[in-house]
């Protein structure tokens, strides 16, 4: 589910660890710099959380899970551990999720002072080398779990200005796509055979993409590039929307039930759609991926092109075999984009998150993080499907 | 259900509405300058609004139903008027009452221009006599609505700030009750006849209290003063809470479903009773009234008393024959406080509402206001019943 | 609320009360002659009590209320106090309302052998004379408690019948109404003045129909007749059930929610509007008053209609000067029927309840029943308003 | 998920088909008799159906799929289509599965004609050899489809007596169980290896059983029995409900908010538990195994125990080592029972079925069945885990 980075604690090369820390945590303060005071407290759903509790959260992940190991350690504020501990029960009792958007104290420039006091005390403790190895392992997750909320952070703001009828735009200055034309799609096909997939244990993973493990796949094909807009757009004008028997019976439910007629982000206006983005609404782009579509609407169109979406172990497999790279944070688009070439497989890294058919749970010997982080992942594997790749965001 | 305030457009008296119209709007600004631009959106309940678009619905009120009257007026900007309309349905669609706390944007600033640009604008229109009777008509009424809102910014700052965990304080410079020995309680007795009620219709006011009529009254009596915390306390104390027979089946239900044991800004800790209010928690104040109870709770401790609460004609009559005078918004206590006399009827102005036992329903011959006001109070007559006699807040 | 009955009890008259008991109490049964025996269960909202409830719960009242009070009665089954108590906090825990539908046990049957059992109970000790004033003021009440629920029987079935997408039919033998011109509706006057309104307290009453008091009363006038269907039509084609401006701010909230064109128990087909009854569906009878409107819908055809809903004040005065005869159950019509003169005003009792624009509430010195029944009505006298004249079911 | 029993319609063998089809048929009815006809439409909750429309439904199933298909074949009654189709939307509308309970018309009596009349024209069908391959096929399903639903028949008659506060009893002459003595605990193991799981594709299978694909799996181990339910009583003595680390996150929500602290049919009486059963309220029976706990459950149970829950591959593997032989109806038990040996692997099959941690999803290959059937499981494929091995009621 994650894109493995390298391990750093293992090295024990400390100074390259606080640049990075620098650089992650920083970059963090910098996504929320285009947002006004205003903007900090939105959660426009209770799936959402606002920019500054994502600040505060994380600042807190740091401070709970490791500078409260040091001897003699002052806590910034008493409050903050029920007010931004997210979900550890082991740890005490936290703030109602549903509640995050109402607090309006403490106020942002308090939650900057705290981020800003927990740097410099881990900074300070890195320097004077006063962790030990669990410690640092905790730190790298630290820097995982930092990087995972800024991918929420710029998910939650993009959901967040959705729902604001002034469709406010987040950044005007993001890269700009070149033009591209779209690869023609096909299929890609592998091989039948015993496979390893899982974590091969060098570096950092999360607990979820752990043991490595065998598993035999049945040959299988994979399109060679993501759906575009426009693809999608075919099977909306095809009213798969109205058609019962392209639907899961659960998706079916939704779409009566709330009316749903195309993706969250579009909308129609005199006969054309629109899509919102960080930029705020724009003409549906229509050769770029199509992205913010749920499972049931994955899963509907690949039983309406004739295919079926593939399950991780098969994801993993053909991701396995390509470089780690493409449409990230980093690359500053912050949308996705149209493949950069037509060879062999695109994308498969980066633009979007991809719906899989498989249901997130444990790997066979799963086991969870040991001490407080044991329920960072695997309480949540029920009733889930799992998205791989990344995105534009991550 | 409001107080007669000494009509002005029927005088003419420009000059003197000018510096009514400054005091009134100003007073909205200065009921914010406490809070910080973070507590500007809050809104942490359907029913509350946030502060920031109380400013921004009052002064739409002025600019839709007069400065729109003016030839050539150019609106401030155009989609303000579906967000800041609260119900009025004949002048078009507007927001969801539910989100107006997501309405990040436009900024506080844009919100204060825009009340700045109106507020130029109605004072040079008012100066230059370019309004006529009735826009001067919906000026006196935009006052008033003006002050209902002040009312309702305090009263929805108490709840925002109640639900943070952090009890804010809203201000701590209010001026401060001398202590003061609570008068016994005792009945004063009215006597059977007929009697006119309503406003007799010289000066502002609102549909609602009008028209004035006559109805006969058989003799009751009423409390001289409110009754206090402490007398509430002996209600709790007593079991009310767990004794249905008490209690209206509706009010049972409530108190079952949520749990109820104590009035909603009440807490307890250590066995005593603590009590929110714009000075943050505070111990219970044991000689001032009851306030923030709903009718339910109202009702079961008159019952309890072995009394009943007055209906609305009762309190009327009784009040028709006091001074308007008591513990408002001028005083700047923002709480209830003991009586200041033991002669006679006390509070029955200001301090805290009074619930009364008739349900809200028009006067005999009740017309709504004309035109776009036509809304403003008769849609809401049902399933609630009356209180009189405004509060600290009002 | 309520139609004055005869009162029995005061008069000692004992052969009379039990030919009135067997009366009253056979008539539950002939009314569910005509249900099968799986009819018996029915709830088709949680509003709705199953036919089997009111035959037992009825029964429950007068083991509960009356034969337990007698020395050495064995009650008929200790369950049956859990599971027929329909609200009476005071006498103990209850089955929840909601799940009456549930109770496929006890069976009819055993029900039917309650029934019997209790009335040869009763009658057996009204004939030795064993019961006490208080007793026999119970059992008079009982009777009228009964015929409620002979109302609520009926209202039932009907609701109950028309969720079944078959339209079954109660009974196909009602008397049929004789066709009859609609008398032109014209205003009735009624004179300023006072007026006594209330049960004057001789023979029965219930507990919310007294004291009999005082009221003043501006002149006021009432439609001679009830609204036809087909004066509710033209309501309906004047698309006020698209028109927010003729409803309460509720209502319009209820019209959007639950998309309501038209009353509960019609359907249009091909354009043309069928109606609900005791007989199946039906081709609108448009000569016929409109009935099973709820008061959001009466009050806004009053206003469309540029009239008002009277007071029960002013109804309960009209309503005095009238003899108490109509279309009620023994006509054994089952439905309103056009009205028979165009004298005077018509159709006040019987045919449809009638909505007045009065909270439901107490009258000035209004006293509960004493003892158990004092949970009767007052506990629900909130949020409702008042309907009066009984229907073609009373 | 489902016990393969011998293929029919392969062997053309028609008598023996008739007389399977009689057999099976009669066993719904006879799983009928021992209700009363106001329990044939009982609906506790949405997810139940009633008796009746298990009887009805089952037998629209052979009407719509195969007697439909003959010409000139008349439909007992047209309304049946509508009322008694469960959920395909291929085959039209329906009426909605939470008013199933609310259908008192048609009487039961005369849906007893309607299996009477389709099963003599299916019978007859059958004997004149009038039905096509594909219609044998579907006869085939058809049986298969009446015995789950005869399952679910029990399955909602149990839970719909639980319901009501009398505890009815289906059955008192249910064969009773030999006392038995448990089996300790073992774990039994199974090596890693390449295994062929699915259906073999010789006689009938569902569609979700196939296709028969091979797959990887490392060494495991199986408990040698299923765990009773004085094992799991040991599990809520160790504070199992109270302790959030042993629960996925949606489990303890579910815990919170429902506040569980014991299975669905257990109840606290005086410190000791009771189980409610086919045959009423039972003091709990320790040495039976647990049954009609729910995936939360078993999944908290095997962490709590230091284990796992098996994949459904692994089950599947064990499972195709062992007779398929169990406590199943036909032993008329209608409870689990105590393993009947303590060698190898005991009640895999039987008694309960069995949560795996596996979930419900397309085995590689799926293809749904054709025509009408396609809707028959692949579009419940979401947000379920599977279960295996059947149980008592099977």
């Amino acid at each position: 589910m994650n894109i493995p980075i390298p391990a750093l604690t293992q090295e024990g090369n400390f100074s390259r660890l606080s640049l990075l820390y620098q650089k992650i945590r920083s970059r963090s303060l910098d996504l929320t710099k285009p947002l006004e005071i205003e903007d900090f407290n939105l959660q426009a759903m209770p799936d959402v959380s606002p920019p500054k509790w994502h600040l505060a959260h994380t600042t807190w992940f740091f401070e709970t899970l490791i500078l409260n190991t040091l001897p003699q350690y002052q806590v910034f504020d008493p409050d903050f551990h029920y007010l931004f501990n997210s979900y550890y029960k082991g740890l005490g009792l936290y703030h109602p999720r549903t509640q995050r958007g109402l607090l309006s104290k403490p106020s942002l420039k308090k939650v900057q002072d705290y981020r800003q006091t927990v740097d410099q005390k881990i900074l300070n403790a890195l320097e004077k080398e006063r962790f030990n190895t669990e410690a640092l392992q905790l730190l790298e997750l630290g820097l995982h779990h930092e990087e995972q909320h800024q991918e929420l952070l710029l998910t939650d703001i993009q959901y967040n200005f959705f729902t604001n009828p002034l469709g406010p735009v987040y950044r005007e200055d993001l890269r700009k796509p070149h033009n591209s034309q779209v690869t023609p799609l096909k299929k890609l096909n592998y091989t039948e055979g015993l496979y390893q997939i899982g974590h091969p244990d060098k570096g950092f993973s999360f607990d979820n993409e752990k043991p490595r493990h065998q598993i035999f796949l049945k040959g299988f094909s994979l399109a060679n590039r993501l759906i575009t807009n426009s693809e999608y757009l075919e099977f909306i004008q095809d009213k798969a929307y109205q058609q019962p028997k392209l639907w899961l019976a659960q998706a079916w439910d939704w779409i009566e039930k709330e009316k749903i007629e195309h993706p969250l982000y579009w909308q129609k206006r005199d006969g054309y759609f629109w899509q919102f983005t960080l930029e705020g609404w724009q003409a549906l782009h229509l050769n770029t991926p199509v992205a913010f579509i749920n499972f049931f609407e994955a899963d509907a169109f690949a039983r309406w092109a004739g295919s079926r979406l593939p399950t991780e172990a098969e994801w993993e497999v053909a991701a396995s075999q390509e470089e780690i790279n493409g449409n990230f944070l980093e690359k500053d688009y912050l949308i996705p984009l149209a493949p950069e070439t037509n060879q062999g497989l695109s994308q498969i890294f980066g633009d979007t998150w991809e719906w899989t058919t498989s249901a997130y749970g444990p790997y066979p010997g799963f086991k969870t993080f040991a001490g407080a982080p044991q329920e960072y992942n695997g309480k949540f594997m029920i009733n889930q499907m799992v998205l791989r790749g990344g995105s534009c965001f991550s």
